[in-house]
């Protein structure tokens, strides 16, 4: 989880909204990915799409069986799908989210039993620090913002 | 829903699951993808996500308010996931998919109002056409598997 908070630290960096995902594979990082939706001007440019993308290819399928993910926000339900469509068997993410989260907070998409896949789960991993991390950023932005219309 | 439908066929003659997406904009289309699940090695290259990706690349923002997303069959969570967020104001599905669609089949993700966006959607279009495709694939698959047993 810290190399996910140092991915989403760099998105930050990029003025992306700071999340990071990675996938390891026996005890091993595969992939490491934070969001690029901006950058690449793609609404599915998710770190958690990104990372499973990348260690699919990396790992030479799309079955990431004996993957884990560990991501620094509670997935959304395009991320949620990603994640049983490619069989991560352990997803771990930090901050729960509230507004937009598909696995505990808005919708219980990995729980549900209606699907194929259900992975373990693990939450509130470093989940302050995660959290954090994405209120700084949007304190920020609304400060600029405030700034900007004093100008 | 014909030019998706093509693309569907395109991704039977590769041997990927026959399903296909086409992103409109004012009436231009912009871009048409096809599953790509097995040739990318990747498990989110469902038809709906490239062709979103693509529409927004070239339109040059991640906000596709105002395009409409034609795919053969209905969407599963992860594109479903990626419709909201990428804000398409209009849905058209071909076939139902009774053992993965989140539209209205397994859940009703889109229709559910958790969610700041939820799009028009039209389903049933070239339904049986849409449907036809995928199950003459299967069969295909099946039959194969048979010969080789027997083999």
């Amino acid at each position: 989880m810290r190399m996910a908070l140092a991915q989403a630290r760099l998105a930050a960096s990029q003025g992306e909204v700071p999340i990071g995902a990675v996938v390891v594979y026996n005890g091993q990082v595969v992939s490491a990915a934070h969001n690029q939706r901006e950058t690449w001007k793609d609404p599915t440019a998710h770190a958690e799409i990104i990372a499973i993308s990348e260690a699919s290819r990396r790992l030479g399928g799309w079955r990431l069986t004996e993957c884990d993910l560990y991501v620094t926000l509670e997935p959304c339900p395009m991320c949620a799908g990603a994640i049983m469509l490619s069989r991560i068997q352990h997803l771990v993410y930090g901050a729960s989210d509230a507004k937009g989260g598909a696995v505990e907070s808005k919708t219980e998409l990995l729980k549900s039993g209606l699907w194929n896949h259900q992975p373990k789960i693990t939450a509130g991993i470093l989940a302050d620090e995660c959290g954090m991390i994405l209120k700084d950023f949007f304190r920020a932005i609304r400060a600029l913002e405030t700034t900007r219309r004093d100008v």
